[in-house]
């Protein structure tokens, strides 16, 4: 990203998570209960730990905003990790804590643990853990919070649902599908417990859960996220780095267990044959450049890197949650031997999660992509910018 | 990338393509033959169009390099267009020469041409595809060659085989592969006209692209790329654009028409039971970190963006090559009426070619972690370096 | 910067000040009460203004740190805001606050003041000057506490000493001065109010800033900042953003009111022959490359953008402050009239507090620099790094 | 910079230096002729040595421009080095010339000889200096040039002239020049051989110069470069590092031998008294925010880090030139005795190249600036973002 910069900082269990995002325009409606709803959103869903009881997380904004509208300057937001009274000791950064807690020493397989403490020279996989847990994602998810407020001002519109989890798969050909059908979709995929937007799917996802909780194991699942709205001309073809569909793809495949990323209709097109999967361009209206549309949506909405007009529709697939109450072997890092892998509450699956996660991230790669366009220090120079560049096409 | 920079130039037609490479460490063995090798397996493949004969790739090195070793100064690399004779006037700098050639108006589904045209107020669309054409992964063929090179000295080793043509499949379960078993289908694929390890697969592939040839259609397909030797600790879990696995989807996502990218069995596993698909642990030989292995490599190599010490394994989905002799339907942007695509020659299936890059790639992306992680302005105190961690488990 | 990322965020008179610094190697030792020393040396100073009473800053360690050690994970700190509770409604995050106090509509020159609105498209300055205010640079001292940290760790002192207020000139010619003479003349500025190392020049700087008080105008002055104990090799010559000396003027140029920064003894330079400002070379003991050693410091540690293992001394010029109670002509945004600037309460001097602050920036880039050339994600593994290339030397 | 990106390569006497360019806005007219006039006067300079006759650079553009207009894509420069059939075995990448010609071995105090070798492990001082020659500075001045065509058309221009050389001095104050007296000296300048707006100094700086060539000692000095019709609002005071002055700084510091600059009257200011060297604000015309002006520019032209609207006024000084004919004291790598330092041909005083090259860098970082404020993919996006801007003020 080029035009918005953003850190996150925060361990799982420690006081709490701080996020700082610059680049924001100024003059932005923004306020904490907008970003506290997509925080809801994160927490939901049927397959979840514990632990998402204990948070409903709240932010605080810390700074760059004043009397509901953002500066200009840096946006700090800090989530108070809820059960931090119960770490206080084991999570504490004096010296004086230290040995506190026992340390965790059997590494889980699929997780950052035993990578981690190898490259930070660690001897508790717990200062590893801590950053690597999927919590921080709740930071990612405020700050894409923020640019999805953005996105709003430009008629941008940002949605997924889950098409699988486990072997239940909800079927869609996304390449058929318009702006309004992806929204619909989205609509119907708030009201389910899986985010898939069929309610038959729902309940069978929802067994398939069931049973993985009873048999020990955890789940996967696939989801698509897209953006509405999106104008052409973001993202280029000039540089590898500059295309949008990489920036997508890093963007989403950063999100804990997801292992792949399809933008539209990729993995697919694969088996097809070229005269299949084209999009072919029609013209609406009177002729001109930005009448030009596409029958279909094969592409995803990026042709060479660059937007074309369509909606962006990424794809993502998530392995199985790594921790399951069903040990896997591991080896004692104290001792040598073997022992099973060490169990900290989880989720038995976290598609419904993951997928409001991807929004963020999918938020945060446009957001910053329309900036790089259009420039504007303020929201109103950059509508300006945005309405003259549509206007000359 | 942090600690590699590279920019390349460069119109498909033009003159010849410009790379910059910085931040190789000094004193790595490299000649042009060596980056040459490179850029011949890039231009093979069956199916693959009239300008691949024309062409024969030869990189010049321009800087950087004296006497056979590299300085630490930023490599130059320059490879000639071999047809340049023949757009002398087309693509000429001068203005003198503006209009030589006739405006190319169809804009092309599946390509910049239209979402290019857009984005930087162009009419003629030459002006986009010149510079979108997968002609300019040459240049990062080449760049990578030199990356390449240097992962050599610390025992990495890059491959790629290509697992299916349009609806022809070589199965392969790659999450029970050693490096050995990796290196060997590199091996058998370098052997084969479509890159497939299979010798009766590649029959069928082949034959399967004579009917598409005949069909006037194009195809996609499906490859592996791998990186063998890659020590553990390289990538990060503490931010999300510091994972490996982010880099690498950027990376890969980033070649023409590749669409989707999977971290190992990164897309199979969303619908299988975690305890089917974790890698577990175990020790081989006395115990130590270093000693500490996996049985099976579902996670291809990366775990919380960290490498792992297994093969790095991608597999990467190209969709049918955009450009097709069967045309499609497109709008003339000189007056406005249906019309059929421009058509450029082009290749009927380029997924042995893809292959190649996406090594190159892979290769930019490893080595760049690599140097993050040990430092080392010259190859020696990069091996010193990477050694004395390795003891240190 | 490359290894080291850090933002900060935090308006003058909001909740508190917030930043994060990523890329600090694990296992470093820290704590809450070593950064605090640095703030408390920020906000000393005669000649600061009130606010210096009332803030007292604190530093808060939120994340990065367990049980008195660095995780390698994002380090994020708070500074609360001491007087945030004269400023909730004013400074408020909520727009039910919107015009609870007066906006700021007479720009100062020398501020940030109209070219921010300019650029942000504000009415009020406050929105702008919040953010400009140099209370941003208390969380730039804590970070760079931070890696002062790290670099005592590598045998590494920063330090700084003032060297004209106003008028008064302490004389130094800081090409003949050793490390240990830096180190002194560091320690008796800070025994002085005005971090001047001469207590006879200390009583006339003050009575400088009595006069100056008492005239309503406010004084700049200068200071040197160095570095002790940098081992040679950090930056590089090869790309002009990679220059050690460039980096080190940009981070002392970004201090508010530092207009002017002097590598060594650079300005002196301009007008000296070539054969009186070389430092000539001597070999100190045996041969060898690390033995080989400098008379004087003519160059301040850095010759071709890479640290030659002399002291880094830096000098830097700092303006007057522009807020002064001698009122500026300005214009009043609201009605277009002729008005006196904006008068917020504000130091007559703060060239001691400018010095403390350029430490911490020094302390940032050569941080980063020594983490580039070693890498290391563990304290102990960019020690046994830098100890194997020194003795390679 | 965060809009343009660029790279640059070379050897000295390697075969020529390539550079490129990413993030020029298409349909800009550009020329290599235009390029080479710029190359012409970084070559001038009464006191340089004889290879500036040898040379007479010349820019091949190899690509992103097409029919005399940039296309929006990387543009790469050549300039090939004229002397390189002398050098072609010294300076092979083949390995079959190493050893053709013998090793430099004794490091040259204040250039990067000794600190370059230690840090890239080498024993041959060419290897290094080849890189950290001014030479490469050529490049800089050809990528600056497009950028410099850039800000022609939007009113932006770019100037220098040199205030001393040794001990003859130009006396001028900054902080009262309008634009047209910038210009005017700019223009002065251009017809002296020293780049002095005098011609009675001239022949002084002369006369110091043929003095310095009999004593065989070298020279330094200062200059003043400047920008006019630089827009309000470039830069930004909400984080460190993307403060315009801060930018600045570097890309001046990063110029070989420049050790000191200084933003307007940065340096005077810091013995004045803040009532002296405020810039006051008046309206000229009828009230409005573009219609404040100031009666002076200490500040050249950028306050909290923002461009004001006044011109952007910076000064840097230069060491004399560390190789000269009249020996320093060094020692010899080869043997470890002392010995006089290696001595290639040289200028004697390279004052006015330098404030050609100081051109460049200022125009380069403007240019960024202006691109990341209004955006733009083509030159008539920016004007027209740029435009309606202006009007909003």
């Amino acid at each position: 990203m080029t035009r918005l910069r953003l850190l996150t900082a925060g361990e799982s269990h420690g006081r709490g998570l701080v996020g700082i995002i610059e680049g924001i325009p100024a003059n932005l409606s923004i306020s904490a209960d907008y970003i506290n709803q997509q925080l809801v959103r994160r927490q939901k869903g049927y397959g979840r730990g514990g632990r998402m009881k204990i948070e409903s997380d709240r932010v605080e904004i810390i700074s760059g905003v004043r009397w509901g509208r953002t500066l200009g300057s840096p946006v700090a937001l800090y989530i108070e990790n809820r059960d931090w009274q119960n770490w206080q000791k084991g999570m504490s950064v004096s010296e004086e804590d230290a040995q506190s807690i026992e340390p965790v020493v059997r590494p889980r397989p699929g997780h950052a643990d035993l990578a981690g403490i190898i490259k930070y020279a660690q001897q508790d996989i717990r200062n590893v853990l801590e950053r690597s847990s999927a919590r921080e994602t709740a930071m990612r998810v405020a700050l894409g919070a923020v640019v999805r407020r953005m996105l709003d001002e430009f008629g941008i519109s940002i949605g997924s649902f889950v098409t699988s989890v486990g072997g239940e798969v909800f079927q869609v050909d996304t390449s058929v599908l318009k702006p309004k059908d992806l929204l619909a979709l989205y609509s119907q995929a708030e009201g389910s417990e899986v985010r898939c937007p069929s309610a038959d799917v729902t309940s069978k996802m929802k067994e398939e859960i069931d049973r993985a909780k009873e048999g020990g194991y955890s789940l996967g699942g696939r989801f698509v996220v897209f953006a509405t709205g999106v104008p052409p001309g973001l993202g280029s073809h000039i540089q590898w780095d500059r295309r949008l569909d990489g920036r997508v793809a890093q963007a989403l495949m950063s999100i804990q267990a997801i292992k792949a990323v399809s933008i539209g209709e990729g993995f697919e097109m694969a088996t097809s044959r070229g005269s299949e999967v084209m999009d072919e361009m029609v013209v609406e209206g009177s002729f001109s450049l930005k009448n030009i549309k596409r029958k279909t949506n094969h592409a995803g909405g990026i042709e060479g890197g660059i937007t074309n007009g369509m909606p962006v529709v990424v794809k993502a697939s998530m392995k199985p949650i790594p921790t399951q109450r069903k040990p896997l072997r591991s080896v004692d890092l104290a001792t040598g031997s073997y022992v099973e892998a060490a169990y900290e509450r989880s989720d038995i699956c976290a598609v419904a999660a993951a997928s409001v996660v991807a929004e963020a991230m999918l938020a945060l790669v446009i957001g910053d992509a329309l900036l790089e366009k259009f420039g504007g220090d303020s929201i109103e120079e950059t509508k300006r910018n945005l309405e003259s560049f549509l206007k000359s096409l």
